[in-house]
């Protein structure tokens, strides 16, 4: 595959799936070929620090600082701070280990100075040697809250660290989006041409939805006739990881890619072109094309690093196929 | 040794020294006869943490967590946040470990939710289970600074931990002190009937000075009546610990416990009463005592549990025969 220079793709990312894509996205594309845009609807505060799981998850994958074994955080990770933090009778739900303090202390320290987030995310970049661009999808602060069954809402890493996933969930909101702008970064990717958008397997609701509804995105993306492509985020029924097929059953929704595919033709219109469909899902290409969405199957499950370029290729194969 | 259950204590302690007497008098005192006074000058501001040296030595060495092999910090310490965060190019001039650092957070955490000083030490004290009461200083901000001879002023960590000890010193400041008041458990104290002051084998200039210098708490003491007792810092020319031997040099005072007793005579007067010597420093009892001081001579360098339990009864028992 030969991928012109003056190509450039964005890719909007939320944690581990996605992060898996970007890496694999990283050994096929130029660092000046790709913006990565990551989800910061899940950030927090949390014990006095600013903590931004789906940045980190991003930043430590394409460093190759992740931790393999937890799937989250960092390698050779150590856990005194928080034994010591639970000793003293300090909140202790949210696993914070040793080498990832650092990261989160920085950033606290910076956005005490004035920093944005954009910026820190340069300088942690910087100093992890990473040469592709990795931006928030803004500088200012969305939070996305848990609307549950039992009518909590709930912020969302409280849903899913601290309560486990276990409430059932009737919607979702992001609160501050109405005056969210897209970071320097993601404005910069959305003006210039580009050749495609690279949705990755990312959850649809708090990974992905944050980020596209930020105002002007889907607008602008669609003035701009860019194709879009999603790499289903659910895989022979289930998500790779994370709650997404809890989600789609408790929101009534089908269970499946299917489901995910019609879940952005409902709520995005025509934006996105093609979806990205696993070969255990093979039997529901035709269902996704009857919504006028172009399809490739393809292994989608990424174990190794083979398995990650492998799909960037796919995908952006196939991306350069589809007419906005 | 019979000690009245009636009589109260007060100590005045800064690092590492003064808590090892603290720690003997501990073994010594019931937890209603003494009110420990840590020295918070040397307190700082740093990563965005409150960080309190001094508190945190008295606190982990009367918790029997102190880090024996260090002689500061926890124990069983590991330092992979410091690692992380130098690989990230942060500020890493100050050591701070994975465990101690649920210490900062947490009172960092507490002190933004608007907690005392104070409070935050109660709460600590009561996870560590310490029996004994450790109260700071001040709730208010005092910050020790070191004039030098280069003409610089630095910061007392700066100065400390940074630069090592390495500039010349020409005296000191403590900013912030003409507004700070005793912290409540220090009136208290100062209010209530006193059998004696010790004042802990601590640096006079940046530990003890800090705590005597709070507006009002000279006067009271000496309106009180209290027998103040000083164990010298100072052993065979030499601290135990720290630069003060280095700062009397640069501030062209004997370098000796005669030193030292004289520094407690010219700066307050007819306050302290009596002076624990150590048997290496017994040819300077004389001159010791033609200050006006009664003297006792024992071995002061408290290498063992024994030890300072031994320093702790001795000093008490000297006190007992002070009059104020």
């Amino acid at each position: 595959m030969d991928i012109p220079h003056s190509n450039h793709y964005l890719a909007l990312s939320g944690g581990v799936g996605g992060a898996k894509l970007v890496l694999g996205l990283s050994g096929v594309l130029a660092p000046d070929q790709m913006t990565v845009v990551a989800n910061t609807g899940d950030d927090f505060e949390h014990l006095g620090l600013n903590i931004c799981p789906d940045i980190d998850t991003v930043l430590y994958t394409l460093a190759d600082w992740n931790n393999k074994e937890l799937g989250w955080g960092q390698a050779e990770e150590s856990w005194n701070f928080l034994a010591a933090l639970k000793r003293l009778g300090g909140e202790n739900w949210f696993s914070l280990g040793d080498r990832d303090m650092a990261t989160h202390i920085l950033r606290t320290q910076l956005l005490g100075a004035g920093a944005s987030l954009s910026e820190v995310i340069e300088q942690l970049s910087a100093k992890m040697n990473i040469a592709h661009r990795i931006v928030p999808m803004t500088d200012e602060r969305v939070r996305t809250q848990v609307h549950c069954r039992d009518q909590r809402t709930l912020s969302f890493q409280h849903y899913f660290v601290r309560d486990r996933c276990q409430p059932e969930v009737t919607g979702f909101e992001f609160s501050g989006i109405d005056k969210a702008r897209p970071s320097a970064g993601f404005s910069a990717a959305l003006a210039s041409p580009l050749s495609a958008v690279i949705i990755c397997p990312s959850n649809p609701f708090v990974s992905v939805a944050p980020i596209l509804e930020i105002p002007g995105v889907v607008a602008q993306l669609q003035a701009a006739r860019v194709p879009v492509v999603v790499i289903s985020n659910i895989v022979g029924g289930e998500a790779i990881k994370g709650p997404a097929a809890k989600m789609m059953s408790e929101l009534g929704m089908p269970q499946t890619a299917l489901g995910v595919a019609q879940h952005y033709v409902e709520q995005y219109g025509d934006l996105v072109k093609g979806f990205v469909l696993d070969t255990a899902d093979s039997a529901l290409e035709k269902e996704v094309n009857a919504l006028g969405l172009a399809t490739i199957v393809t292994k989608s499950v990424m174990l190794t690093l083979y398995d990650k370029i492998e799909l960037a290729k796919q995908t952006l194969a196939f991306a350069s196929t589809l007419e906005a």
